[in-house]
Protein backbone atom coordinates (compact mmCIF):
# COMPACT_ATOMS: atom_id res chain seq x y z
CA UNK A 1 0.00 0.00 0.00
CA UNK A 2 1.45 3.57 -0.64
CA UNK A 3 1.00 6.48 0.73
CA UNK A 4 0.45 9.57 -1.84
CA UNK A 5 3.81 10.88 -1.33
CA UNK A 6 5.35 7.51 -1.78
CA UNK A 7 7.67 7.66 -4.77
CA UNK A 8 6.11 6.01 -7.52
CA UNK A 9 7.91 3.44 -9.85
CA UNK A 10 8.26 4.15 -13.82
CA UNK A 11 6.05 1.64 -14.25
CA UNK A 12 3.22 3.55 -12.34
CA UNK A 13 4.38 7.01 -13.57
CA UNK A 14 3.71 6.23 -17.20
CA UNK A 15 0.62 4.34 -16.29
CA UNK A 16 -0.91 7.73 -14.37
CA UNK A 17 0.74 9.92 -17.53
CA UNK A 18 -1.20 7.86 -19.84
CA UNK A 19 -4.28 8.51 -17.71
CA UNK A 20 -3.56 12.19 -17.34
CA UNK A 21 -3.20 12.96 -20.74
CA UNK A 22 -6.04 11.06 -22.20
CA UNK A 23 -8.20 13.43 -24.30
CA UNK A 24 -5.95 16.27 -23.67
CA UNK A 25 -4.57 18.66 -26.59
CA UNK A 26 -1.45 19.20 -25.16
CA UNK A 27 0.07 16.44 -22.66
CA UNK A 28 2.21 16.31 -19.70
CA UNK A 29 5.70 14.99 -20.27
CA UNK A 30 8.71 13.66 -18.02
CA UNK A 31 11.33 16.23 -17.78
CA UNK A 32 14.59 14.96 -14.93
CA UNK A 33 12.50 14.24 -12.02
CA UNK A 34 9.04 16.01 -12.84
CA UNK A 35 5.94 16.47 -14.25
CA UNK A 36 5.97 19.45 -16.89
CA UNK A 37 3.96 21.32 -19.12
CA UNK A 38 3.92 24.49 -21.30
CA UNK A 39 -0.05 26.71 -20.76
CA UNK A 40 0.16 29.58 -23.07
CA UNK A 41 -2.63 32.37 -23.16
CA UNK A 42 -3.70 35.50 -24.68
CA UNK A 43 -2.40 37.88 -22.45
CA UNK A 44 -0.69 38.38 -19.39
CA UNK A 45 -4.48 39.16 -17.17
CA UNK A 46 -5.10 35.52 -18.72
CA UNK A 47 -2.22 33.12 -17.67
CA UNK A 48 -2.31 35.17 -14.05
CA UNK A 49 -5.65 34.40 -13.65
CA UNK A 50 -5.05 30.94 -14.42
CA UNK A 51 -2.03 31.21 -11.83
CA UNK A 52 -4.95 32.40 -9.69
CA UNK A 53 -6.78 29.53 -9.84
CA UNK A 54 -4.13 27.06 -9.51
CA UNK A 55 -2.77 29.00 -6.05
CA UNK A 56 -6.37 28.15 -4.55
CA UNK A 57 -6.31 24.45 -6.03
CA UNK A 58 -2.81 23.88 -4.91
CA UNK A 59 -3.07 25.50 -1.24
CA UNK A 60 -6.24 23.59 -0.64
CA UNK A 61 -4.03 20.41 -1.52
CA UNK A 62 -1.09 21.65 -0.04
CA UNK A 63 1.12 20.71 -2.69
CA UNK A 64 2.21 23.43 -4.96
CA UNK A 65 3.57 23.30 -8.32
CA UNK A 66 7.42 24.97 -9.22
CA UNK A 67 6.58 27.20 -12.11
CA UNK A 68 7.96 30.00 -14.20
CA UNK A 69 5.75 33.15 -15.81
CA UNK A 70 6.69 35.11 -18.69
CA UNK A 71 4.13 37.44 -19.92
CA UNK A 72 1.27 34.83 -21.36
CA UNK A 73 3.40 31.85 -20.45
CA UNK A 74 2.94 29.17 -17.44
CA UNK A 75 5.78 26.83 -17.22
CA UNK A 76 4.74 24.44 -14.55
CA UNK A 77 7.37 21.21 -13.41
CA UNK A 78 5.43 19.31 -10.64
CA UNK A 79 7.20 17.25 -8.35
CA UNK A 80 7.15 16.05 -4.53
CA UNK A 81 10.44 17.18 -2.82
CA UNK A 82 10.46 15.23 0.55
CA UNK A 83 9.83 12.45 -2.00
CA UNK A 84 12.86 13.21 -4.52
CA UNK A 85 10.49 12.62 -7.18
CA UNK A 86 7.23 12.06 -9.04
CA UNK A 87 4.18 10.73 -6.55
CA UNK A 88 0.94 10.53 -7.00
CA UNK A 89 0.07 14.15 -5.43
CA UNK A 90 2.00 15.03 -8.23
CA UNK A 91 -0.79 13.93 -10.91
CA UNK A 92 -3.85 15.15 -8.35
CA UNK A 93 -2.15 18.64 -8.84
CA UNK A 94 -2.02 17.92 -12.52
CA UNK A 95 -5.22 17.05 -12.51
CA UNK A 96 -6.06 19.96 -10.77
CA UNK A 97 -4.31 22.10 -13.27
CA UNK A 98 -5.85 21.03 -16.36
CA UNK A 99 -9.32 22.10 -14.80
CA UNK A 100 -8.08 25.22 -14.08
CA UNK A 101 -6.87 25.99 -17.99
CA UNK A 102 -10.01 24.35 -19.27
CA UNK A 103 -12.02 27.08 -17.07
CA UNK B 1 -16.44 68.29 -25.35
CA UNK B 2 -16.98 66.07 -22.69
CA UNK B 3 -14.25 63.59 -20.56
CA UNK B 4 -14.37 60.47 -19.54
CA UNK B 5 -15.55 61.09 -16.40
CA UNK B 6 -17.97 63.61 -16.61
CA UNK B 7 -21.54 62.66 -15.67
CA UNK B 8 -23.35 61.20 -18.54
CA UNK B 9 -26.93 62.49 -19.30
CA UNK B 10 -29.49 59.94 -19.43
CA UNK B 11 -30.26 59.58 -22.84
CA UNK B 12 -26.57 58.93 -23.12
CA UNK B 13 -26.60 56.21 -20.34
CA UNK B 14 -29.10 54.32 -22.42
CA UNK B 15 -27.50 55.01 -25.45
CA UNK B 16 -24.49 53.52 -23.65
CA UNK B 17 -26.17 50.90 -22.17
CA UNK B 18 -27.76 49.56 -25.26
CA UNK B 19 -24.96 49.31 -26.98
CA UNK B 20 -22.90 47.20 -24.12
CA UNK B 21 -25.91 44.98 -23.68
CA UNK B 22 -26.39 44.55 -27.13
CA UNK B 23 -25.15 40.59 -27.90
CA UNK B 24 -25.27 39.78 -23.75
CA UNK B 25 -27.00 37.17 -22.50
CA UNK B 26 -27.22 38.93 -19.14
CA UNK B 27 -27.65 42.34 -19.45
CA UNK B 28 -26.49 45.21 -17.34
CA UNK B 29 -28.89 47.07 -15.49
CA UNK B 30 -28.94 50.78 -13.58
CA UNK B 31 -29.64 51.08 -10.01
CA UNK B 32 -29.66 54.51 -8.19
CA UNK B 33 -26.73 56.20 -9.41
CA UNK B 34 -24.65 52.81 -10.89
CA UNK B 35 -24.47 50.23 -13.54
CA UNK B 36 -25.01 46.61 -11.76
CA UNK B 37 -24.40 43.21 -12.99
CA UNK B 38 -24.55 40.52 -11.24
CA UNK B 39 -22.08 37.44 -12.37
CA UNK B 40 -22.43 33.58 -11.23
CA UNK B 41 -19.63 31.41 -11.50
CA UNK B 42 -19.33 27.08 -10.84
CA UNK B 43 -17.59 27.82 -7.59
CA UNK B 44 -15.50 30.58 -5.41
CA UNK B 45 -12.06 29.54 -7.31
CA UNK B 46 -14.16 30.45 -10.35
CA UNK B 47 -15.47 33.30 -9.11
CA UNK B 48 -12.14 34.65 -7.62
CA UNK B 49 -10.12 34.35 -10.93
CA UNK B 50 -12.26 36.32 -12.60
CA UNK B 51 -12.32 38.75 -9.87
CA UNK B 52 -8.37 38.89 -10.28
CA UNK B 53 -8.49 39.29 -13.88
CA UNK B 54 -11.47 42.76 -13.30
CA UNK B 55 -8.73 43.76 -10.59
CA UNK B 56 -5.85 44.02 -13.29
CA UNK B 57 -8.12 45.42 -15.52
CA UNK B 58 -9.66 47.95 -12.97
CA UNK B 59 -5.88 48.71 -11.70
CA UNK B 60 -4.59 49.53 -15.69
CA UNK B 61 -7.53 51.77 -16.32
CA UNK B 62 -7.33 53.78 -12.78
CA UNK B 63 -10.88 53.04 -11.91
CA UNK B 64 -12.24 50.26 -9.96
CA UNK B 65 -15.49 48.27 -9.15
CA UNK B 66 -17.94 48.55 -6.27
CA UNK B 67 -18.31 44.94 -5.72
CA UNK B 68 -19.33 42.07 -3.28
CA UNK B 69 -18.59 38.57 -3.70
CA UNK B 70 -20.49 35.53 -1.79
CA UNK B 71 -18.77 32.41 -2.56
CA UNK B 72 -19.57 31.86 -6.56
CA UNK B 73 -21.70 35.34 -6.85
CA UNK B 74 -20.18 38.80 -7.66
CA UNK B 75 -22.08 41.76 -7.20
CA UNK B 76 -20.64 44.16 -9.38
CA UNK B 77 -21.91 48.35 -9.13
CA UNK B 78 -19.43 50.63 -11.50
CA UNK B 79 -20.13 54.45 -11.06
CA UNK B 80 -17.83 57.57 -10.82
CA UNK B 81 -17.64 58.43 -7.11
CA UNK B 82 -15.84 62.27 -7.94
CA UNK B 83 -18.80 62.80 -10.63
CA UNK B 84 -21.35 61.64 -8.39
CA UNK B 85 -22.69 58.74 -11.18
CA UNK B 86 -21.77 57.08 -14.11
CA UNK B 87 -19.60 57.98 -16.46
CA UNK B 88 -17.92 57.10 -19.85
CA UNK B 89 -15.30 55.24 -17.64
CA UNK B 90 -18.06 52.99 -15.82
CA UNK B 91 -18.68 51.73 -19.45
CA UNK B 92 -15.21 51.22 -20.09
CA UNK B 93 -14.71 49.34 -17.13
CA UNK B 94 -18.32 47.45 -18.12
CA UNK B 95 -16.86 46.36 -21.23
CA UNK B 96 -13.38 44.85 -19.73
CA UNK B 97 -15.39 43.20 -16.93
CA UNK B 98 -17.96 41.09 -19.58
CA UNK B 99 -14.32 40.18 -21.44
CA UNK B 100 -12.97 38.59 -18.13
CA UNK B 101 -16.05 36.87 -17.63
CA UNK B 102 -16.00 35.39 -20.96
CA UNK B 103 -12.42 33.73 -20.72
CA UNK C 1 -20.21 18.01 22.10
CA UNK C 2 -20.91 20.51 18.97
CA UNK C 3 -19.35 20.40 15.52
CA UNK C 4 -17.50 23.79 14.32
CA UNK C 5 -20.31 24.55 12.27
CA UNK C 6 -22.93 24.21 15.12
CA UNK C 7 -24.86 27.87 15.45
CA UNK C 8 -22.60 29.07 18.38
CA UNK C 9 -25.20 30.09 21.80
CA UNK C 10 -24.59 34.09 22.45
CA UNK C 11 -22.88 33.08 25.65
CA UNK C 12 -20.58 31.39 23.39
CA UNK C 13 -20.49 34.00 20.78
CA UNK C 14 -19.28 36.81 23.06
CA UNK C 15 -17.04 34.60 24.75
CA UNK C 16 -15.03 33.85 21.33
CA UNK C 17 -15.76 37.18 19.93
CA UNK C 18 -13.33 38.67 23.56
CA UNK C 19 -10.55 35.79 22.13
CA UNK C 20 -10.57 36.82 19.14
CA UNK C 21 -10.54 41.26 19.77
CA UNK C 22 -7.80 40.41 22.19
CA UNK C 23 -4.91 42.53 21.54
CA UNK C 24 -6.75 43.66 17.92
CA UNK C 25 -6.24 47.77 17.77
CA UNK C 26 -9.92 47.45 15.62
CA UNK C 27 -12.43 45.02 17.01
CA UNK C 28 -14.99 42.25 14.92
CA UNK C 29 -18.06 43.37 15.89
CA UNK C 30 -21.56 41.38 15.96
CA UNK C 31 -23.78 42.68 12.84
CA UNK C 32 -27.73 40.99 12.35
CA UNK C 33 -26.21 37.44 12.42
CA UNK C 34 -22.39 38.14 11.15
CA UNK C 35 -19.40 38.81 12.63
CA UNK C 36 -18.50 42.01 10.92
CA UNK C 37 -15.13 43.79 10.38
CA UNK C 38 -14.00 46.42 7.91
CA UNK C 39 -10.47 46.92 6.52
CA UNK C 40 -8.87 50.20 5.15
CA UNK C 41 -5.85 49.62 3.02
CA UNK C 42 -3.51 51.84 1.42
CA UNK C 43 -4.42 51.51 -1.52
CA UNK C 44 -6.60 48.60 -4.36
CA UNK C 45 -3.66 46.44 -4.66
CA UNK C 46 -2.73 46.36 -0.94
CA UNK C 47 -6.60 45.81 -0.68
CA UNK C 48 -6.19 42.75 -3.20
CA UNK C 49 -3.02 41.36 -2.02
CA UNK C 50 -5.19 40.98 1.36
CA UNK C 51 -8.00 39.58 -0.45
CA UNK C 52 -6.12 37.10 -2.56
CA UNK C 53 -4.41 36.11 0.94
CA UNK C 54 -7.83 35.87 2.60
CA UNK C 55 -9.57 33.76 -0.95
CA UNK C 56 -6.29 31.26 -0.13
CA UNK C 57 -7.19 30.70 3.36
CA UNK C 58 -10.80 30.41 2.49
CA UNK C 59 -10.14 28.31 0.32
CA UNK C 60 -7.96 25.08 2.46
CA UNK C 61 -11.01 26.10 4.95
CA UNK C 62 -13.65 25.62 2.63
CA UNK C 63 -15.48 28.25 4.44
CA UNK C 64 -15.40 31.86 2.57
CA UNK C 65 -16.05 35.04 3.77
CA UNK C 66 -18.96 37.55 2.12
CA UNK C 67 -17.35 40.53 1.66
CA UNK C 68 -17.68 43.53 -0.07
CA UNK C 69 -14.50 45.98 -1.52
CA UNK C 70 -14.49 49.45 -2.79
CA UNK C 71 -11.12 50.60 -3.84
CA UNK C 72 -9.08 50.42 -0.28
CA UNK C 73 -11.63 48.77 1.78
CA UNK C 74 -13.07 45.46 2.59
CA UNK C 75 -16.14 44.71 4.43
CA UNK C 76 -16.37 41.29 5.54
CA UNK C 77 -19.24 39.70 7.19
CA UNK C 78 -18.67 35.96 8.87
CA UNK C 79 -21.36 33.39 9.23
CA UNK C 80 -22.40 29.65 8.54
CA UNK C 81 -25.13 30.37 5.61
CA UNK C 82 -26.53 26.28 6.67
CA UNK C 83 -26.36 26.72 10.25
CA UNK C 84 -27.94 30.26 9.79
CA UNK C 85 -25.43 32.32 12.18
CA UNK C 86 -22.30 32.22 13.46
CA UNK C 87 -20.44 28.85 14.37
CA UNK C 88 -16.41 28.23 15.39
CA UNK C 89 -15.67 28.49 11.76
CA UNK C 90 -16.62 31.95 11.44
CA UNK C 91 -14.29 32.68 14.54
CA UNK C 92 -11.59 30.19 12.79
CA UNK C 93 -11.96 32.58 9.39
CA UNK C 94 -12.09 35.63 11.66
CA UNK C 95 -8.66 34.73 13.04
CA UNK C 96 -7.09 33.69 9.49
CA UNK C 97 -7.92 36.93 8.05
CA UNK C 98 -6.67 39.21 11.22
CA UNK C 99 -3.01 37.28 10.05
CA UNK C 100 -3.87 38.14 6.51
CA UNK C 101 -4.38 41.86 7.48
CA UNK C 102 -1.42 41.91 9.59
CA UNK C 103 1.55 40.83 6.99
CA UNK D 1 17.20 61.75 -25.73
CA UNK D 2 16.43 58.34 -24.98
CA UNK D 3 12.83 56.44 -24.59
CA UNK D 4 12.07 54.56 -21.29
CA UNK D 5 12.74 51.48 -23.85
CA UNK D 6 16.05 51.75 -25.18
CA UNK D 7 19.16 49.80 -24.24
CA UNK D 8 20.82 51.31 -21.17
CA UNK D 9 24.89 51.40 -21.74
CA UNK D 10 26.72 49.57 -19.11
CA UNK D 11 27.79 52.81 -16.83
CA UNK D 12 24.05 54.11 -16.71
CA UNK D 13 22.74 50.42 -15.69
CA UNK D 14 25.39 50.94 -13.00
CA UNK D 15 24.27 54.16 -11.82
CA UNK D 16 20.46 52.98 -11.76
CA UNK D 17 21.58 49.83 -9.88
CA UNK D 18 23.25 51.78 -7.27
CA UNK D 19 20.67 53.75 -7.06
CA UNK D 20 17.74 51.26 -6.59
CA UNK D 21 19.76 49.42 -4.18
CA UNK D 22 20.60 52.47 -1.84
CA UNK D 23 18.91 51.09 1.50
CA UNK D 24 17.75 47.64 0.63
CA UNK D 25 18.60 44.62 2.63
CA UNK D 26 18.55 42.32 -0.24
CA UNK D 27 20.41 44.11 -3.50
CA UNK D 28 19.14 43.65 -7.00
CA UNK D 29 21.86 42.08 -9.04
CA UNK D 30 22.87 41.72 -12.61
CA UNK D 31 22.67 38.15 -14.66
CA UNK D 32 22.92 37.88 -17.52
CA UNK D 33 21.59 40.59 -19.55
CA UNK D 34 18.77 40.77 -16.11
CA UNK D 35 18.37 42.54 -13.60
CA UNK D 36 17.50 39.31 -10.83
CA UNK D 37 16.52 39.25 -7.21
CA UNK D 38 15.05 36.53 -5.12
CA UNK D 39 12.00 37.27 -2.86
CA UNK D 40 11.53 34.48 0.06
CA UNK D 41 8.30 34.87 2.43
CA UNK D 42 7.00 33.15 4.78
CA UNK D 43 4.83 30.77 3.05
CA UNK D 44 3.18 30.31 -0.21
CA UNK D 45 0.24 32.30 0.65
CA UNK D 46 2.63 35.63 1.67
CA UNK D 47 4.19 34.92 -1.75
CA UNK D 48 1.16 34.52 -4.05
CA UNK D 49 -0.08 37.71 -2.49
CA UNK D 50 3.32 39.56 -3.33
CA UNK D 51 2.98 38.06 -6.78
CA UNK D 52 -0.49 39.50 -7.11
CA UNK D 53 0.68 42.83 -5.83
CA UNK D 54 3.63 42.78 -8.33
CA UNK D 55 0.93 41.22 -10.99
CA UNK D 56 -1.14 44.51 -10.67
CA UNK D 57 1.96 47.00 -10.90
CA UNK D 58 3.32 45.38 -14.10
CA UNK D 59 -0.14 44.99 -15.75
CA UNK D 60 -0.96 48.76 -15.29
CA UNK D 61 3.09 49.05 -16.29
CA UNK D 62 2.18 47.71 -19.38
CA UNK D 63 5.71 45.81 -18.54
CA UNK D 64 5.84 42.06 -16.90
CA UNK D 65 8.29 40.33 -15.47
CA UNK D 66 9.83 36.82 -15.95
CA UNK D 67 9.97 35.27 -12.66
CA UNK D 68 9.51 31.68 -10.98
CA UNK D 69 7.73 30.49 -8.02
CA UNK D 70 8.68 27.56 -5.73
CA UNK D 71 6.11 27.66 -2.50
CA UNK D 72 7.85 30.82 -0.38
CA UNK D 73 10.38 31.66 -3.33
CA UNK D 74 10.16 34.14 -6.06
CA UNK D 75 13.11 34.88 -8.44
CA UNK D 76 12.17 37.78 -10.57
CA UNK D 77 14.41 38.76 -13.50
CA UNK D 78 13.33 41.83 -15.34
CA UNK D 79 14.71 42.72 -18.61
CA UNK D 80 13.30 44.23 -22.06
CA UNK D 81 12.86 41.76 -24.31
CA UNK D 82 11.91 44.02 -27.24
CA UNK D 83 15.23 45.92 -26.30
CA UNK D 84 17.55 42.90 -25.89
CA UNK D 85 18.33 43.36 -22.50
CA UNK D 86 17.78 46.25 -19.40
CA UNK D 87 15.99 49.17 -20.25
CA UNK D 88 14.52 52.11 -17.31
CA UNK D 89 11.67 50.19 -17.98
CA UNK D 90 12.96 47.71 -15.94
CA UNK D 91 14.75 50.19 -13.23
CA UNK D 92 11.26 51.63 -12.57
CA UNK D 93 9.65 47.85 -12.73
CA UNK D 94 12.17 46.58 -9.67
CA UNK D 95 11.18 50.03 -7.59
CA UNK D 96 7.43 48.93 -7.80
CA UNK D 97 8.62 45.23 -7.13
CA UNK D 98 10.69 46.46 -4.34
CA UNK D 99 7.23 48.34 -2.80
CA UNK D 100 5.02 45.00 -2.90
CA UNK D 101 7.53 43.25 -0.70
CA UNK D 102 8.13 45.87 1.93
CA UNK D 103 4.07 46.02 2.28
Amino acid sequence: MSASNTLLAPPDINTSLAALNAGLEQPWTLAGNTLAKTFVFADFPSAFAFMTRVALAAEKLDHHPDWTNAWNRVDVRLSTHEAGGITALDFRLAGLIEASARR
